[in-house]
């Protein structure tokens, strides 16, 4: 049950989505903050003042406008000195960003995440990473938290990874090992890395708009971030969006997860490199290399892109049905496959999905690359001060 | 973009909050009222006031508190003075029902759909029903509108049944009829049947204080209305749910949608009686005939219903690796299947299901039997009383 809401209540509900409103579309004239809030002149004023108060949006005359009359004075978010800490652990990669509010990457690091590495082994790096940003963060500066990314099942309550078959860890507390490492910079969110990559193309990329997605990730293991009615499908424990287990071939090979013939099994990297007779290979090189041969007539691997775009258009077919969305966007090395056979993928897809579900819905690329992960895992983190702009 | 509140919303969300509390809860105390809607006293009696003026909710002392002290006046939903026209249109029935304020069913009459009925002809008896009922009707009552389920795809926007393969329509203007027959009674909303049997459910029945819910209906057909984060999933165009056409077996039969091997070939009516040897019959008492043959210990039926379990099992885990739902409700004639196949189900289900997906959902069978499609129906008409109680 909603809680009513009273005269506090109101004021953070609208700092909040005024700076929501710059986090998102960047600096905006007052003028168009009151068209766009619903909210008069003079509230816009008061609000803009707390915030700048608080150091999270700055104030300035327009370059330029070419309008007669006085200029409509623009508002920015604090993007230099109000950040939060983006952390990614991926299959092969550890990331860690400095992002600011705005979503603006400020200063990035990777490291090379080798086969079997250990939580605690992972945790060592990104900290380092997080120790070198830190040491360099100019002064005043204001660290609102830190998100990260794992691809894998998170607990949504305490960060725990359930399960990252394609990292290989079962059970490891990341969130309260992160916490007691980098607990001095604020509280710590964890969260699916397909979930944040959604996050983020919903916000600022592909599927700018649009309130019903599917973001789509696919390397080895295949995962989705859905976002439905506007915000984000987590599900009861924050494990929803695991479509790489939807068992698409009820006779088809055996998939990490201990099932049979889950979706990932036939659409993953393992599936295509193995059709493309180069079983031996693996990562997203080896996969470009594929749909390369494959555009250069290497026969094998056009067999290899039809197969698995065959099951791409079948799984997503599914989820057509299932969630209706407006807009599917594939990431990861589906986004390669995606290029080498979308008319294969389509076809499938047309023969599956139901007439009134698949007549509007766009197949897209992510606009943010793998940046994608950063910027959504610093949403995770933004996301609390978006609430209560002043306390937080 | 959310627009901000100001005074008027908040007094608009506040009435909102309280009308549908009693709405969805019944008579509560004032007192009450003031810890759930964290309103002070004072506010809710304001509120209170407002809403019996409108004629929306009455108060009237408790019988007996068996406590010391002035008692705590308790508001009820003027169940008998407000209501909505709720109707359905199923396989083989039409429903109709007037469903006062607070989900109270106060009438309802139903009658045989036979095979083949088209649109115009369904919306004769209909609208018969409600012109039956209206003349009923004790003066002074108050009609907020009307809601209708179909078991079909249904345009949001304005009720359009794109496909209602069960039901032999495609694209019939029902909500343009229906709103030409009735609309003299107010606004008239068009939903999917299985959806709005999840919002009944969710709100008054199997799940209530679950946010994460699947509800899934079948008897010739196969759908889901599906609850994420509280909100009732509808996908862009208000065709989300139709996991009925999730194909689980591509190599399976056709299904009427077109496409091949979809799970309400596998698990519907069609599918069970086939392989119970009755392929000739149909209807839910068919269903439950098989259910009772293969207690008694009839090993066709036995079969029939393992083989029709084991599909159920393995499209619910998919949908639990998808969606992490706490509960998943069997209606229609898969609550019968459910319980003749609960073992077999749980089976298949675990084999599917990733562990952290699995361990917390509670599978149930419906609380509210048919009823649910007229009490959700009527939620469709209430849900705009409740979101303006004063202006609607």
């Amino acid at each position: 049950m909603r809680t009513g809401p009273n005269q506090d209540d109101v004021r953070r509900h609208n700092l909040g989505s005024l700076l929501r409103y710059v986090h998102v579309h960047g600096a905006t004239s007052r003028a168009e903050l009151t068209t766009r809030l619903g909210l008069n002149r003079s509230t816009i004023g008061a609000l803009t003042a707390d915030l700048i108060g608080a150091g999270l949006v700055s104030e300035a005359a327009p370059r330029e406008t070419g309008r007669a009359g006085r200029p409509s004075l623009v508002v920015r978010p604090e993007s230099g000195r109000v950040y939060a800490y983006a952390l990614s652990i991926e299959v092969d990669r550890l990331r860690a960003a400095r992002v600011g509010l705005g979503g603006r990457i400020l200063e990035q690091y990777e490291a090379e995440r080798p086969p079997g590495m250990s939580a605690g082994e992972a945790i060592r790096p990104l900290a380092r990473f997080v120790a070198t940003m830190r040491s360099g963060v100019p002064d005043g500066a204001r660290c609102v938290g830190s998100g990260v990314a794992v691809a894998g099942m998170v607990r949504r309550a305490d960060g725990m990874v359930r399960l990252a078959p394609t990292i290989g860890w079962v059970e490891e507390p990341v969130g309260a090992d992160l916490t007691s490492e980098l607990g001095q910079y604020g509280r710590l969110s964890v969260g699916n890395h397909s979930d944040v990559c959604a996050l983020a193309e919903h916000a600022r990329g592909a599927a700018v708009g649009s309130d019903n997605v599917i973001y789509l990730y696919g390397d080895v293991g295949v995962g989705a971030g859905i976002v439905a009615g506007g915000r984000r499908i987590t599900g009861h424990g924050g494990y929803g969006g695991e479509v790489g287990h939807m068992v698409v071939n009820p006779y088809g090979r055996p998939c990490s997860c201990g099932s049979r013939g889950c979706w990932e099994t036939e659409i993953g990297e393992h599936a295509l490199l193995r059709l493309a007779g180069r079983a031996d290979r693996s990562g997203r090189d080896e996969v470009l290399a594929v749909v390369d041969a494959a555009m250069r007539g290497d026969s094998q691997a056009q067999h290899a892109l039809r197969q698995v775009g065959d099951w791409i258009g079948f799984g997503v077919g599914n989820l057509i049905n299932i969630f209706n969305p407006e807009v599917v966007i594939f990431g990861g090395t589906l986004r390669d496959v995606y290029l080498g056979a979308a008319a294969q993928i389509r076809s499938r897809l047309n023969a599956i999905g139901l007439p009134a579900c698949r007549e509007q819905v766009r197949l897209r690329t992510p606009e943010l690359g793998t940046d994608a992960a950063l910027i959504g895992a610093a949403e995770l983190a933004f996301d609390h001060l978006l609430d209560d702009p002043l306390v937080s």
